[in-house]
């Protein structure tokens, strides 16, 4: 039996605490949030479940470590490293390991060394192991592609496309991508940095690391995509003219030459959703998820079937490539 | 640079030379194999480089040790675990790693407990690790299948399709697919065991374990592709009526429900080749690689890029499932 505690209890949060709840080798001991409305609430209640778990959600890490004993967190917070890293410290420091939805945390290496440093010293320091996954990044990006490649004897470029149909989305979603706003409160959301998804420079990071491609330099790109007749979703009325979503991309360049760009769609009734892989190589390879993988589904999938990965890794900050092989855990553990 | 011994110049070895040789990581130190017209002639002549290699082709593996130093051996002999058993003990004794593409060493430790317990006490004894590994057993109908499953949080049935176009493989597996036999022939034939693809078992074996699904029973079925018009290969002229291939499939049946099918169809002309999958669950997904991931290219790759995983990993027999996520080793090691 693992005992995981629960921290961050929105939307994915509540999410994962459903998958948590269907697993017989899981129990859920806590949960932690910093927001006063959920603090003293039994996690059940919190999380939608519409039953009691008798499980309590406290205010903060060390109140619910002053109660109850866990193995392990499952942390779904912020997607920013900045704002995560003093969290993810502290759990460390009380001697737990970690999987977080944290998009900056799945492969730190690059873009913020020296936090990535910190943590995985720390990590070993305490003996635990922590680990940064999700769909996207974590997996459709990265994990995915590079399972793939393991056929290619050589590789001269990777393109990957992620295409979302954000009309089926929660509303949080639907918001990020900017549904229902004018062209220029698009442009200008995305110069105050608050735009976009966050993971693609993360998947490039991982997949160029395993690959030993470095680059000249790395063009990324966000655009709106706008509507060109009216949309209704169960959350928005789009008038032609307006933002419907975002069409977002990174491409890393070796002597001028695009090695490997990633694609993400995600927007109002995109036109054929879809995860891709096409690989020029030997041999060259195409590959698709029909439809797309479904993405909070399967964030939550993947960050529990992780845990029994985490907790029998040797310590220190893991990304996907480190572990072994990825894989529903539907058995006991 | 990792010192690799060549054991078995055969197709697949020929092809995993050319592979070998194009890695800067690398280092052909000789070569192994039993037929007395290879033996103390040079690898780069007998695997068809059109140029030497300087490395020796002995006729035996003592032999070759008498005069070379490796760290990893590369073994494509034989299918069948009972031949290969001998030689892959043999290496281990020798303080040697190998990755080998016996289909049946690829996952033994459900249909041949004992040779597995075996060839794991050797590899622990020695401190070496022993690999089976290759497109198929080793990648699509397992390690593919199961990298797809980490995003799902429950599974109730898979299914999985390589369909094979044989029309543009290499002689030896048009032969092996009974390309023009009579139907009888290829009856009697299966009845002698010498027909069909091996490892679709193992490949069960392996996505079983890891699910931690244990069936009541397995069924498999192995019958002819019949020709209905009149077919010319490079190396068959085939009338109507003949065989032209092979279409296998096992089941894993659980109260009377098949949980997962394999499907192995590998025939002249077959139409929409292709590897896809099919997983029933939360969530649900459909995966599909167009033209399906061409054979013996994919198992030179596989078997090459899997030995920096190898040669880092802990002693023991090991499977796709115990090693660190699979990729394209495109760099140094």
């Amino acid at each position: 039996m693992v005992k995981v505690l629960q921290y961050g209890v929105g939307s994915i949060g509540s999410k994962a605490v459903k998958a948590l709840v269907s697993k017989p080798w899981i129990e859920i001991v806590g949960a932690v949030d910093s927001d006063e409305a959920k603090k003293g609430r039994d996690l059940g209640m919190v999380a939608g479940l519409d039953r009691r778990l008798d499980v309590e959600v406290y205010g903060s890490l060390a109140e619910a470590l002053k109660h109850v004993k866990a193995d392990i967190v499952l942390h779904t917070t912020s997607s920013w490293l900045d704002l995560v890293e003093p969290q993810i410290l502290e759990i460390v420091e009380n001697g737990l390991s970690v999987v977080s939805t944290c998009e900056e945390l799945a492969y730190p290496w690059r873009r913020s060394p020296e936090a990535a440093k910190r943590i995985d010293e720390a990590a070993r320091k305490n003996g635990v192991v922590v680990l940064g996954t999700g769909v996207n990044p974590g997996f459709v990006l990265d994990t995915m592609i590079l399972t793939l490649t393991s056929v290619c004897i050589s590789i001269d470029r990777i393109e990957a496309w992620r295409v979302v149909d954000a009309s089926k989305r929660r509303l949080p979603l639907q918001k990020k991508i900017g549904s229902g706003m004018s062209v220029e409160e698009f442009r200008s959301a995305v110069q105050r940095g608050r735009m976009g998804h966050v993971g693609l420079r993360e998947s490039l990071d991982m997949v160029a690391d395993c690959l030993g491609w470095n680059f000249d330099y790395v063009r990324e790109s966000l655009e709106p995509v706008v509507a060109s007749k009216p949309i209704e979703t169960e959350f928005f009325k789009i008038k032609p003219g307006q933002v419907i979503g975002i069409s977002q991309s990174i491409g890393g360049f070796v002597g001028g030459f695009e090695k490997i760009k990633l694609n993400l769609q995600m927007y109002l009734n995109a036109e054929n959703p879809r995860d891709a892989v096409k690989i020029e190589g030997v041999p060259s390879l195409e590959f698709e998820v029909k439809n797309g993988i479904p993405g909070d589904e399967a964030t939550v999938a993947i960050i529990v079937n992780m845990i029994p990965r985490v907790l029998s890794a040797e310590p220190g900050l893991k990304t996907m490539k480190d572990l072994k092989l990825p894989f529903a855990w539907l058995k006991a553990f």
